[in-house]
């Protein structure tokens, strides 16, 4: 189905793993000096990565977390704990370097790029800010879309071409990170149209509901999914109708990575129904994605999993932001520094087992 | 007890957590720019940090992995898959930089302490390694005690001098990492003398057992702790007659760490059946502990909860050498920098939360 040339030409461009590269890279990790597998979870991360980059030795030196902002109509309903005016005070907390993605950022040695996809509220110049806005916040979900068709072919477009332009600057691992008041709403939306679990398991408390505003916020994503009816299996309709801006241009950005053959880490809830949406528009797309962690929404799990996904964290966080991915970028790089700098038994004049030995002296 | 004065005096110098410094920690947690608990277990981690140091907002600048090698008399039960020179030849493997350790200590920017503790084989000079060589291999577990008293304090006492000496030359986070070809079979002795639970649950394939060898294995395990019958409330007793030189080793670098105000972060099977002992030896101890792991070792869990410990990653590692260890240490870090960069709400102008946004409007 032709949605404009540049997602039609981006979604043509994804291809799967390089299984060459995932064969040499085991038979690396199987001569490497230690036990075969002993590397648990960093063998099979490094020979994913191998897959995605296409070689058999694959090295990370660039990093970006892209850091997508935007409001909510849905807001309107009453069903997050904060006010909308956090959204923007919280972009200008980025780019100020106080929030908890600049400091995980910072450590992981990666950069951010902070776009306003959609905040509902006018934000100064920065020289660190990219203003997209794609609107002022979306229209209230609970009753009708939450954008236009070309409002969404514009995020997903924002999205491939930042992550093609980070990709040409030598970005070789991207993260997507999100802020919204209001943004689980639309996600819990999003993972029950394409996962089919019901709003009751795909809704959490966000960023802090009590019961009884946990099961008003579940009303509201059931009502959203009756009025917009959007069908499953269209992302960009699913876009459309419950999606948010900065959730459209964080699908575009995973789409464009994995064109890219780069990988991208998926961070929480917000992040997992953006990717959910570039899964149900490019399904071989999720072969450059990494679950960083397990967010405490409990529609997460059921999110990654949809997507074949399991996540190396589970730290109890919820915070959104990238954060969770920035966390987990530096076990990603251990996986590939494994898989590269490690010697060999050979090279190290190790032996590899004992009935290898017991060979060698018979 | 009187053991020896040094290890007597390190014992004594080993306090709880600091509850003022926790409060304080705690209190800025809930002020930072983000929903309260929403960094999960990095928050928990900080207040930790906050009380292992004495200080509201610890800093960690200088990191070190001591890693420390023995043979094991034991291996004459046949209960390894591999030969008993690959001990010293993973000792050569370190001090020439191509093990997973050197690749993860040099990706955490940690420095790596290498110690013969007690290797059954000669080892070149090497201005990288420390020749304290307390024995040549302890004696087999199954027919007797591994090594004399005056070895076992000796041990203790080279692990507290290491981490005194790391300590004054301004390291404030250690990691605990183990070589030594037959030394999961002591540690799941110790494991079993000092949790209680029974060799056949504690003991698991090591570097790549299959089913018989495992059977085999549990009941050499269970013969070490008949025939030297171990007193499970004394840790040296243990050590003297189920442990190892570098298990020894280790367990005075989590004291030495301990009585310091330093954090030392718990490796997997074997780093963590020497804190074992050094909780055993003085219970308070643990509280400097990080638990970095879940290792594959069934009997890690085991131990780990034994002294309250929850691993912070579960990625189905099992090589020791500090790996699990070096790989968690960016997450530490993490946890400290989160608590101490970000900013607060009130720096940041951002709402708290709507009830406070109500009231400052009304």
């Amino acid at each position: 189905m032709a949605i404009s040339d540049l997602i039609d030409q981006t979604v043509k461009d994804i291809s799967g793993l390089d299984q060459a590269a995932m064969t040499a890279a085991r038979a690396r990790q199987d001569q490497l000096t230690k036990p075969p597998g002993s590397l648990g979870r960093l063998e099979e991360l490094s020979i994913r990565l191998a897959g995605i980059f296409g070689e058999a030795t694959p090295r990370i030196s660039k990093k970006t977390v892209v850091l997508v902002a935007g409001d909510h109509g849905v807001v309107a309903e009453g069903i997050s704990a904060y006010p909308q005016d956090v959204t923007p005070a919280m972009v200008m907390n980025f780019l100020g370097g106080g929030a908890a993605i600049n400091v995980l950022a910072g450590h992981a040695g990666a950069e951010i790029v902070v776009i306003d996809a959609g905040v509902a509220a006018d934000l100064p110049d920065h020289p660190q800010l990219r203003p997209v806005k794609i609107g002022r916040g979306t229209d209230n979900i609970a009753v009708g879309p939450a954008m236009s068709r070309e409002q969404a072919i514009q995020c997903l477009e924002v999205g491939i071409e930042t992550a093609r332009e980070q990709i040409a600057a030598g970005v070789d691992l991207l993260a997507c990170g999100d802020m919204g008041i209001g943004n689980t709403t639309p996600s819990s939306a999003i993972a029950s149209v394409i996962t089919g679990a019901a709003p009751d398991i795909t809704t959490g408390r966000g960023t802090g509901l009590d019961d009884a505003g946990l099961a008003h916020k579940a009303e509201v994503v059931q009502r959203s999914i009756d009025t917009n009816k959007p069908d499953a299996k269209n992302g960009l309709d699913v876009l459309i109708k419950v999606g948010g801006f900065e959730i459209g241009v964080l699908a575009g950005v995973y789409l464009g990575a994995a064109a890219g053959n780069r990988a991208v880490v998926v961070d929480g809830f917000i992040s997992g129904a953006a990717a959910l949406i570039a899964h149900a528009i490019a399904p071989d797309a999720a072969h450059s994605f990494i679950a960083s962690h397990q967010s405490v929404e409990p529609g997460h799990r059921i999110s990654l999993s949809h997507m074949g996904l399991e996540p190396l964290l589970d730290l109890g966080m919820r915070l959104g932001e990238g954060s969770g991915a920035a966390l987990c970028m530096p076990i990603i790089e251990a996986a590939a520094l494994c898989l590269s700098d490690m010697t060999t038994f050979a090279e190290a004049g190790v032996s590899e087992k004992i009935e290898d030995d017991e060979e060698a002296s018979s």
